[in-house]
């Protein structure tokens, strides 16, 4: 893995700096970033965390954090609201913070979705310099294809030009979405084309979800043409629904080795799990994405709870 | 009873200190909130304020400042521009300004509900600069599920922001509406949804319809979700249409007691009422909420006029 | 009557100190409002000029300026543009600037009502300030109700902000109108709404239009209930549509005996008449409204032209 | 003729002599103006400059510019991207800068015209600060009766206020169009409104459309209402399509005679000619708006290419 | 040809200097474009980077950054975002900023295009300043008959307008489209209309797509028409899709010998070509273009790989 990567460019030698720091933190020096999100209270409201599977820990959005502040992640994220309430708590996690947020209530099938930044940078910008925590990054999502892109891509365009000024990481979760996409979603090339779409935006990362198709190609090589896509910006995959740990690793395995991600992003895997249990995954995580020490050690981590 | 809570981090020690004085007052010192809400002058037009059971004294404004003064209340909601008018003559109440408002004019049948601020936070800051009153902090309505939603999270999110950088409280009035929701603007586990969304905005209080179902479980229990969702964002019920004293008293006593509110925010039963059977009624609120001294106290204050 | 009356506060004291000069300026020192309505030329532009019974004279727009320089009346509320044109050569008249104006030409079976602000404030005080007139206050029609009714109320509570902060007064035309409103446009527990919700923007006057009801209640009497839902903020009466000033004055006698209303605002009735017949008219509805010196006085001034 | 005018108040000292100036410069001492209109390249794009009985010169865009230096026109109205690439050259064209344009593309059966303002006033202001060229006012085109209205009102507005303030004369083409108006583009009486309406934005000259009728009443009697009702605001006509230069001037004599307009804006009826054709009309149009020597004089001038 | 040209006026000297510099070196000297156009990784995803004939190095954007800087070609144009990852390892080529880009996932038949700026001019000039390319102008696409045409048109001009005060050339990307424009996109009358309006909005140059008709005239002439129409706005034409480098290059040289445009904006030609195709294609190009050695010697140029 190459771990050093070079500042964007056009901006300060200061901001330069902090953003290798950031970066040196968020990828916890090994280039491949484990991003634990945690913005779905809004994204998809109370429906991922009671009922079901989930662990009655989940109930409560402090789970979050006690998760985030035990377990290796690279970078927490949730929304600034979250963060401004519970940091004072956890004042040592690496925090990514979510800019925009949108519910799932209204129908995609009559509203192409629609999600603007909640916070201006000005204001995330006073944020963190009052808050002092370590704040690495700031997060968007984009939904190529709504009839509402042409706003969520200047909103992401500026938010990133900002973020790189104020050395801070930003992350682009991508996602072809609205009526005019149906159900092509998950189709690899157009997950490519969102790849390449933010790297021309000039996020850091991006994150996609992992690409179908029906052809039996295995998954996590119908990756590479959207790592290949997205050129220096790194690509990370999107957890998911919740699926047995063992089965979360190896497919996780197989994008980090045949589909060449950069890491994963993952939130309901883990915090619809008990503290312990939430834990134990994110150390297997860990120890897949950044200490690279192969599937066979992760699997192992699963049972030292 | 918690009585005391830790001010939102991201701001500066001044506005800290403030924001936990403001805290101190709008709780009464007890951790919880008794809101009299008074901004239905616009929402309801003048459907509230006469007619029917209606207390002859409501069909004038001044009415609510009357009450507000001389009852128990942690503070009152209403417009900036109404304080503007009668704050000269009632500059002990704590107020708390709402931020925004709409009419019921337009049918939710074809309209989603769309409600923006009304007066910028500068102009805000302006106004309690030179007013000299006891303003505690600021209210906000927010309609998720609304094809307007993207447009208020962002108003609300900023809201929040500025408002904690001015030492204020932050209130949101959360109410999933529009066609998208439907008949489910009651459903608990939307509206645990919901709180859920308004603790990821920040805001320290959010105020809730009672959640209702049709299996017979006792309404305030079905606020556990709610108050479980919010986290440190404290859950408090809208009180609804009038009904009797006791009948209120003894729901919100559930309330507490069960569903684990931090306190009620109500209006119309306050001022539907005589400003002798309002103030009383305040006093019992205040001993149920604030006092803490159980539901067979606050009915014979309920006597006591 | 009532003729001192406490600004609003929340504004500097010099702000204050103008306001109270500006209102009583506006009503004369009698604490009634003859507001002389001149924004016609955009809200039906030619229509109420020429033709009919409308006199020769008022085919000039110089003709309002004549009769509002000659005549007694409060404040004279026309558009900036008109003032900047005219007010060299009438530099006495108080004047009241008219931000807000639409054309009648989309119909409103189709389109609801969107009137936005003309000129910003930063623009009116700049006016203002190099102009050297008396200019008292300012205007602005809202239409609750009409789709585009969240626009309006916030471009009105932040007008009426900054215009305090200026030393202005701020008069709100109120008219419920859109589809939703439909034909009830002059139904009186709509109209005390509306007056009730423009108190709650802060506002020092509200123009509605008088109630009407088909049960045979005196007109008059109706309009208690929006003078009584605007508290503080004082109600005026609408014109209408040429009449005879006969019946005219009889009309406003008795909105403000019965209806107890703080004056009118009258357009029409006023300067399509000769200058000469103008003036008479003017000068009973001075007698009236502003001396109080009953009906059957102004009715011989009608005879002194 | 009154070759006087005041200019409007409420501006500097410094900007009042400026526009003073201008108007005298764009009158050229005549207080009557003789606008050539050179803003077709957008509303038109190339229909108006090729094809049919159009001068070959006219494909060319300086040919505008050779016109309006050669002829003794009072101002040339173009769009500011055009004077920046030409004005080098004709550093003595008093410019008009046309500010907001839009093709015909859009069929008016479905879409309501809307136009906006291209650059703004600080960029005008920036522009012509380093340009040097004598630039003597700004137009905008508004269509009162588009459903756009109300965004077009409020940006001819304050581009009038900011004109002023810059000592710049402000133009409005006012056109009512759109669904709601129909075919009743040209009715004498909406034309005096839309003439009345610009009085009241404040505007120096308005530009309309000839007024047409279906009695045989001669069409420049019919603009005497739009003159009237423009009261100080002074009213010119377009030239419209291409018709005979004789014609043309009569037409012209009879709008300044019988109409009491104060000059013509012409584009098509002169760049659509040869440049020596071109400059022979302007001269008889000079004579005949500037000068007032009348229709036969301005008749020889034809010959005298 | 003519290698000087004067700068935009209403500038300062030293933009107006910078502006030289910068139209020596996008034109090499020579009066003439060779624009490599590399922003189709958003306006056609990943479609034009894989699959079909393309090259297998395109799938990498760095592929891009390779060619731009071993071929002559006068500017490479790409987004912002992409030169801020690349541009630290290709320091010496000289940059156009893209500055809007939509993609296609839209359908033309129910949605008009509508494509924002995504960086602020301020983001902009902050980014060259720190940057320190060698950017030499920005580029936007306007599509004129859309309904969105309006709000493209302001921000053009905008963006001309400041580009110019940062010393900086404009290119517009024009291209008529929308629901009513339907199958006239490469009409020669509409492509020089749309070429003439861009001439208004001051742009430096504009690039077309290449005229069609159905009567057998020769393409390149039917140019003629938009080269007249643009003034001194140079035009050049769109490669379009892949074709065989000998068609391409006879294509071109024909619109510059009949057609008199002033170079040529290619991507798909060049980048979906091996490196050492790519390499060999631009300098065939360049030597057409720039060095104007004609067709013969630029088909040698072919074969020396």
């Amino acid at each position: 893995m190459n771990t050093q990567r070079t500042a964007p460019i056009g901006i300060s030698k200061a901001a330069s700096q902090r953003w290798q720091e950031n970066y040196k933190r968020i990828t916890q020096g090994s280039g491949r970033l484990f991003l634990m999100a945690g913005d779905q209270k809004v994204e998809h409201l109370n429906d991922d965390f009671v009922g079901g599977q989930v662990a009655v820990d989940d109930a409560d959005p402090e789970h979050l954090f006690r998760i985030a502040s035990q377990a290796p992640v690279g970078c927490f994220a949730t929304q600034l609201g979250l963060v401004a309430q519970y940091g004072v708590d956890y004042p040592e996690i690496p925090y990514l913070l979510k800019l925009n947020s949108k519910t799932h209530l209204l129908p995609g099938a009559e509203h192409d979705p629609r999600s603007r930044q909640w916070q201006s940078m000005a204001q995330v910008a006073q944020f963190i310099e009052y808050a002092g925590l370590p704040v690495v990054g700031v997060g968007y999502t984009l939904y190529p294809g709504s009839e509402f892109e042409a706003e969520m891509l200047t909103e992401a365009a500026q938010l990133i030009h900002d973020a790189h000024h104020l050395g801070l990481l930003a992350v682009i979760w991508a996602y072809p979405r609205g009526k005019a996409v149906g159900k092509h979603e998950q189709d690899p090339h157009l997950i490519a084309g969102a790849a390449g779409l933010v790297a021309c935006l000039g996020a850091d990362f991006v994150k996609v979800n992992p690409p179908l198709n029906e052809q039996g190609i295995p998954e996590a090589r119908l990756l590479g043409e959207a790592v290949a896509a997205a050129g220096r910006t790194q690509v990370v995959c999107a957890g998911g629904s919740e699926v047995k740990p063992e089965d979360f690793l190896r497919r996780l395995d197989e994008q980090l080795r045949e589909g060449h991600s950069a890491g994963c992003a993952t939130g309901r895997n883990v915090h619809q799990r008990s503290q312990e249990e939430a834990i134990a995954l994110c150390r297997a995580i860990h120890s897949l994405v950044v200490e690279d020490r192969g599937l066979e050690h992760a699997l192992t981590l699963l049972q030292e709870k």
